[in-house]
């Protein structure tokens, strides 16, 4: 890809272009209204107020763009678990913060992580996509077992189960948080952890 | 729309043709797959075997199929919150009546509901289902507040986060369940509610 400055079509001296960063972050929104495969190149320009030749400059096509932005979720999510959070300490405290963190980057990186979490294998872009998640589900399921082994989490579910639905309730904020709108990120990943961990009963806490 | 037989273009003699319910399901899939807006009648009508105007016969066009599918979906929710279960009884037992029984649904209609909570809103159809989801949001925070009054639940977690929890939890379940292979609905939603309720811990079954 180029990193030539994308000038707008319209051109007004001293209306700020587009870099790569902001170009992806347009196309990420148009990709979550319209669905990927709903979005044409076209659309896109239009929507970018650009030629599509000038989209063109930065990258291939539109593969490329959600190559970029899936990436860019992936990338922040494996991040997390190479901290130390997640790899030193009792399981059950990995599992935790690694909960808490991946509240964190699904509210940083909300359009990304959305896009990700409604890929559906349609391409080979997609489909190592969804080859990632599944690597980074294997990582939460193996902090499950061996929380298990170390005594720390209740052995009557099955862990792989555990993963999903730990993981599952903290994929669902990408369906109703909403930024500048009611709770922030400590306090959802609060309420994950001591409803998942410690139940919401009142007595349980 | 219209009670008419739709018959196959390929009109092979003994090939079953579709009724309503059979084509609405296939279309279903169709919008799953490549999304409700990346979907064209083209493409339904190749994937159906059918000419465009045999689906006519039956519905005025996609929004119908999309709405029907929605309303699938919608009806059978609805239907749950007024079963004894979720009308009658301490409200925390209501709340776990209620989400046992949409663990139920989801997988019943798995393809329905896949579809309904990927609806952005990008019509009026889809407004208006987003509308229905709201009512039964707001259905389950009435469940939260009203056993936390009963002194049931948490009461230092703000319910309408307990009701998107909880149902996040649930809803997570159209990412990764896949009819014959794991779990069955018990024990998924034995496991919700116990993860949810109970929490993970190993002290706190």
């Amino acid at each position: 890809m180029s990193t030539r400055p994308v000038t707008r079509r319209t051109g007004k001296p001293g209306r700020p272009g587009y870099d790569l960063d902001s170009l992806l972050a347009v196309a990420v929104k148009v990709f979550n209204e319209k669905g990927y495969d709903g979005t044409s190149m076209d659309v896109l320009a239009d929507r970018l107020g650009l030629s599509k030749s000038s989209i063109y400059h930065h990258v291939s096509g539109k593969q490329e763009l959600l190559e970029l932005a899936l990436n860019r979720a992936l990338n922040a999510l494996f991040a997390a678990t190479t901290e130390s959070g997640s790899t030193e300490g009792p399981y059950i405290d990995r599992l935790k913060y690694l909960a808490r963190r991946s509240v964190e980057i699904l509210i940083a990186e909300l359009p990304y992580v959305t896009l990700l979490l409604r890929v559906r294998g349609n391409s080979a872009v997609e489909r190592r996509a969804l080859a990632r998640r599944r690597e980074f589900d294997a990582f939460v399921t193996d902090l499950v077992e061996q929380a298990v082994r170390e005594g720390d989490l209740d052995p009557d579910i099955d862990p792989a189960l555990v993963a999903r639905l730990l993981f599952g309730t903290v994929n669902s904020l990408i369906e109703w948080y909403r930024p500048r709108a009611g709770a922030d990120a400590d306090t959802i990943a609060d309420a994950i952890v001591r409803m998942s961990f410690h139940g919401l009963g009142h007595t349980s806490a």
